[in-house]
């Protein structure tokens, strides 16, 4: 079966159309092509000897039509890839397209001169104050190359500019923390502020908190964090960078719209279209912003036209549906539900992994009390010996994100729920797996468990 | 007349379609708005009372349908904004628009894990081959949001590492330069390379043009120079960034196809798609190739996959119609040709103005010896009080480039050609202002020149 008769809004029908039309004739010939339901193909995916496009297959699955499984296959759970997004665009194929014409935006410049669309600002707005997880009205929008593009733009923004004779921004976080704060600002290495490592050396020291010698921080606050999903407040004092990529209704009850001074927000984790790489922030000072803006068109005169276009076309689909039964957000709560209810049923027969609990809240979105869909399970591992819990995991065939790089303990690993159905079904099998193994050798393991116990205490 | 009947080769027709037809509809329906072939609308063009896109307008032109002359409008020939190209693309409306649907490439990665398209950097390679401007078939291929993320990119990707104990890179350019080297390598302010000015001052100094002290150069080398249009080599030992933004037939005699270690190139100057930020790097060495590529990943995680869709989409129609009678360059070398030579005819009219003169040479693309059809008119002023040259044309209603921020004398400003034609036209009424005002006081300019002269000497 092709997938594209999951593409049911469609109306189709036959109508008189000019230019469009080979564009439209091609796109639907691509999207029939068929990948087994394992696999889709894209318009720029590599041709083949007859010069079509051929199918890109799911995790574990291959072939020219992605019909073969791939035996003892490894899960990879390892990145934030939303594809279990990718059926709700296919269902709203008809809304959600767009032509790009060839003459589309040849410009440097938008409306009014601008390097963002006036259009796509509206509906950021609009779709915030829909939702109501943050509040936008009062503040500037600045677009990046995804939220990443934003770190070093926003680090920029805050620190003490070249002229000034005050000492560097010190840019923190809080373990365990998403690595490429640390990353990104290590290797743009500016001279106007310096990577000053975790809150917890800092918040020890309290006259450290406020440093006296003109030193500002910037912290990064992630609410939900990455990797462990908990809602999170600043812990110093100083500039704060409020990364709310996840903080929407699919996967974190909102209990009100996020009010701080810098905010930053994600195509990615809204809509799963992370190819897009589309990130805005949202910041009330005029100072800061105009410096995040300055910074985005002296590094490259903007971002894509061609994003900036797509994107309002995806989020008008978003705002159309909202509260509706083809809502958004509704789809894939559900959907992160189910999984994180099935995850949840094969690790709790496990005494050798854990995950952490995080706990039910109030959504204003949702309007009831309701319980956690994260985008990743923060994994524990419970036996002594597996100290390395990113390696455990490997060692039964599951590929996660390693804690350690954002200074949380090894015994902590992230495990990605959000990819494809084929690849959340593979993690499923190899941790049943894991629990299997572990309940046949389990006479093994608890005569060496006390034992391990006593050599170390 | 709405600009749609341009769009000839549609072939158009009666054709089944799904979920594709409703985007080709809103395109074909904002395209056929009328705005008084003095603008376009744009899917994302703000929307008026009625919901609707409505018309942008060139340059002068003003009202709903851009039908009404702004009087005494200053001419601004201020960017490299190539609008003069929006005439081909909408001939070639049918192969060149393209369907981006709701659900394509979702996921962080392109295939094979990249982040890059397998099949533009294929087709860009091919372009290369066709044109023979570049060898590009030994490079590593880099893509970048515009050629302007990949400055800093190189610069990074060049200077010694963080870990290394050499001293910083020397980042320099030969004056007049493109003034976003300086200004972006500035703003980055890292701390492994430095802005250490032009040229001139380490070329004086034999010894230390090879610094001694572990610094290495890293020298861009402008070819077509951006403003002067001159062909350059580079000036000093060392790194250098050969910017061949403006090495395509239809700007420039190409000689023979370059082969530096560092090439960049971009979509802007190519195709006039400069909203599309894309970019790109040709890099001979593995290791400068694989920092510059991990320094795009760590600051935005690849580029726009929307954008390289249509970029492919672009250059399979360049490419298709190469040496034919379609040629895209043919046609925008004899649309520069036309404006260079009205251009011409009303300055030599002038002795308060001159243009510096290219010469011509042999071009294996068009396989003659021909005239230089520059993107801009480098000019300067001749008289003695007009020693501020940008100034001297404000005065006049016309907005340059002044080439004083790429350390130019102030005796010259850059004049932008490559605008839309309502644009250029402007730009030449103001001239022939500029030439008659002229000619009008010209008794007494004769009087003063001489005193002026007897002054000064």
């Amino acid at each position: 079966m092709s997938w594209l008769s999951v593409a049911r809004d469609g109306g189709g029908g036959s109508h008189q159309l000019s230019w469009a039309l080979q564009a439209a004739m091609e796109a639907e010939a691509a999207a029939t092509t068929d990948c087994s339901g394992h696999g889709r193909v894209y318009l720029d995916s590599v041709a083949g000897e007859d010069g079509q496009p051929g199918c890109e297959c799911n995790g574990c699955f291959h072939g020219p039509d992605c019909s073969r499984r791939t035996l003892n296959c490894t899960a990879d759970a390892e990145s934030a890839d939303q594809m279990f997004m990718e059926p709700y665009w296919m269902r709203h194929a008809a809304e959600s397209a767009v032509v790009v014409s060839g003459w589309h935006r040849l410009s440097y410049f938008a409306t009014d001169g601008e390097y963002q669309s006036v259009e796509l600002e509206r509906h950021i707005r609009r779709l915030h104050r829909a939702v109501g997880n943050a509040v936008a009205d009062d503040k500037h929008i600045v677009f990046g190359t995804g939220s990443m593009k934003l770190i070093n733009a926003l680090v920029h923004a805050l620190s003490p500019d070249g002229s000034s004779s005050a000492s560097p921004g010190m840019v923190v976080a809080t373990a365990p923390y998403y690595a490429s704060y640390r990353t990104q600002t290590k290797m743009f290495d500016g001279r106007e502020y310096k990577w000053e490592g975790t809150t917890e050396a800092w918040a020890a020291n309290a006259s450290s908190s406020h440093p006296s010698n003109s030193s500002t921080f910037i912290e990064f606050v992630t609410s939900p964090n990455n990797p462990d999903f908990l809602l999170r407040k600043p812990v110093l004092g100083g500039w704060f960078i409020a990364d709310h990529a996840y903080y929407w209704p699919h996967f974190t009850p909102i209990p009100s719209a996020a009010d701080e001074d810098v905010m930053l927000f994600s195509a990615s984790k809204l809509s799963g279209h992370a190819g897009s790489r589309f990130g805005w922030a949202l910041v009330r000072d005029d100072k800061v912003a105009l410096r995040a803006k300055e910074y985005i068109e002296e590094s490259s005169l903007g971002e894509s036209r061609d994003t900036q276009l797509r994107m309002l076309s995806i989020i008008k689909v978003i705002l159309a549906n909202l509260h509706g039964k083809e809502d958004m957000f509704a789809f894939a709560h559900e959907e992160m539900s189910t999984r994180w209810t099935r995850f949840n049923a094969v690790v709790s027969g496990s005494r050798r992994i854990s995950v952490k609990k995080i706990p039910p809240q109030f959504c204003t979105y949702f309007n009831k009390t309701r319980e956690p869909t994260p985008a990743f399970a923060w994994v524990k591992c419970e036996r002594k010996q597996d100290h390395d819990c990113y390696d455990a995991l490997l060692k039964a065939n599951i590929i996660s994100w390693s804690g350690v790089d954002g200074e949380a303990s090894a015994r902590y690993t992230r495990v990605s729920l959000v990819k494809a159905l084929d690849d959340f079904d593979v993690l499923l099998e190899r941790l049943t797996d894991l629990v299997n193994d572990e309940k046949q050798s389990a006479p093994t393991s608890s005569i060496r468990l006390p034992s391990d116990q006593v050599i170390q205490q």
